[in-house]
């Protein structure tokens, strides 16, 4: 029987975001976001883990070609948010507040649509800064 | 559905120990733990990675704010145990042996009881050097 | 009832290895693999994290002695890879292809006959650059 | 004689920049700038290193007490640039261009003017992204 | 006056070598290099940072463009080193010992032919692993 | 004429310490020191880069053979320092405040009594923890 292994490949991106929910007033998002909802924004190295899960084929011992994937994922997602404002420059995040948690799951749906068949995606961690991040595997809840 | 989101924040602290069993003799210790057993103790720079599962909200987007999160594990956990000797300054290991594996499962269950009941505590990871770290998920065996 | 804890050592071998099917023609190679198939080969400094689960013995706190974990991990698996050509100084890996994928199930089953009982292998992770790494659990498809 | 050493400290802030000239027009600016000068701005997680020398207090056996290097920094420059968008809310930054060439040497002028005397300011290290960092070490040219 | 900037960027490549004086016996090699001295050579994951001079131009604030420098050092340097076995694919080290320290001297007299005039090359550190890296500022000894 | 190349290897060890003043109160190292000065003391991870200088044997290709030096720094610092209480166990520091700053200067000079005479000490950097490092370069003031 084949083994199931998984493969990861990390991404970054420079952008900027300003947590701010439109419903609230200046002063409920400056109470509630505190720095992280100042008018102007501000920003983050962003580093993304893609993970994929798959047999090595036979032929090649690859469950994917990296550079395959790293075409895809940068054509797909990194190109999108790459030196960009995430409140105004990514449609996908339009009417949604840019926090990291609803990123991930933006992320997830479209890497999705983009991955061959055969291809799983298993996982996806997003680092904000160097002391937190975030992960989503695709779980819903009740 | 929500998504379930899991976040990760890390923490460092400072702190010596003596992996020492008092139950055995000095050669004992010696001869069993090497060098880890020295009788002043030694130290590390611990890394606490803590992760906890939820779903975002859809007021912030937030699964926590991580500020608040950070303040909870500071409060909880760091402040007993940064720049102190694990085997004499900290009242919860009283008794018990200052292992890593010993010390995480200790702070799980710290963190269980001080977490809002919607949060989930899903992983700790406790790096007690650059080349070994420790994992706990609140398994139990039989 | 006694918890279930993760252990992680690090480390880290140098070696070359190039990526080749003998059964293609040279151009075939070179048009699937890239310059992953160049024929000199090229090298990684790789990274291996081998992670057991256990509880932690009562008496010691640990659930393996470190010094142990490392003496076997480097007897077993380090000193066949390290400062070696992935395709021609390891006979494990004869007749295979030694992308990294082949190479984590390898190792895992090496490791899996060398630890001892009581110790359970959960997880293998092989960095082969700063932004790429492969994952293994020891789970087949059908 | 006592001896010279030097003392390192690092700090973190997220901050937006956009780089772009208002002498120019918007296509000059995007022409020269690429995305780096796309209008709503895009950000990073700065890190910076202050390095500062002098000789260990034979009474405490410090250069400075980091716990004050710690204060004095995070007062007189990271409060003013961390979850800020550098081009509208940092003042001294006013009629500069922000990168972080400009950026380094206005932190350099601030730090001199705060530091103790007896204290030497050595070296600016601003890290912008995972793959690029600038030095100062207060050098004019002619 | 203006200010003196000093410029990094990271470059990353993969490549292969072997340690061996031709003048000398296959025992000898042995016995002074150890198992860099294996026939089929080993590799690295390189890590290459270029440190450049110079003053911000008052214009785009920069020392150089960040991309400009990506494309000349990559050009120049990167294309000819990664996924190349350095005792054989690379014409300029041919007749030479792979070693780092002769490597990063012959990239240094690469880059200053490169470079436009205005540039100094200040510094290089070639990182061979995680654990050591060498230094060159072009310096000669008498 | 030769190049004068850097190289720098890195050595990790684990001790514990208390900054304290004998000749002070218990009080006045409380206020001075804060929680450095908690009586049983903490502990670090620290990381020593030690760089040499010299020019590449055109035999070797070689400043230093990197498993001679490894050799000789573990012999001369790391044994004496791994696993232990700097306050107790070093008689190198006795009498000495086991600042960082004290600790670089004594590793410096039996370092320097402990190389070949052709090879140059030209710097020390020891890390304390991932925030903070001290570098020294041999030099003394008046």
């Amino acid at each position: 029987m084949p083994a199931l292994v998984y493969l990861t490949r990390r991404f970054e991106f420079a952008a900027a975001h300003r947590i701010y929910n439109p419903a609230w007033s200046d002063e409920k998002n400056a109470e509630l976001f505190g720095p992280c909802s100042n008018p102007m924004g501000h920003g983050h190295n962003y580093t993304l883990e893609v993970t994929i899960g798959g047999t090595p084929d036979p032929e090649t011992g690859y469950v994917m070609d990296l550079r395959q994937l790293k075409k895809l994922v940068e054509e797909t997602i990194i190109q999108h948010l790459d030196h960009k404002h995430l409140n105004y420059d990514v449609p996908l995040l339009h009417g949604k507040i840019p926090s990291t948690e609803n990123l991930i799951v933006l992320i997830w749906d479209e890497l999705q649509k983009a991955l061959p068949g055969h291809i799983r995606l298993f996982r996806l961690r997003l680092w904000e800064t160097n002391n937190n991040y975030f992960e989503y595997y695709g779980e819903k809840t009740d």
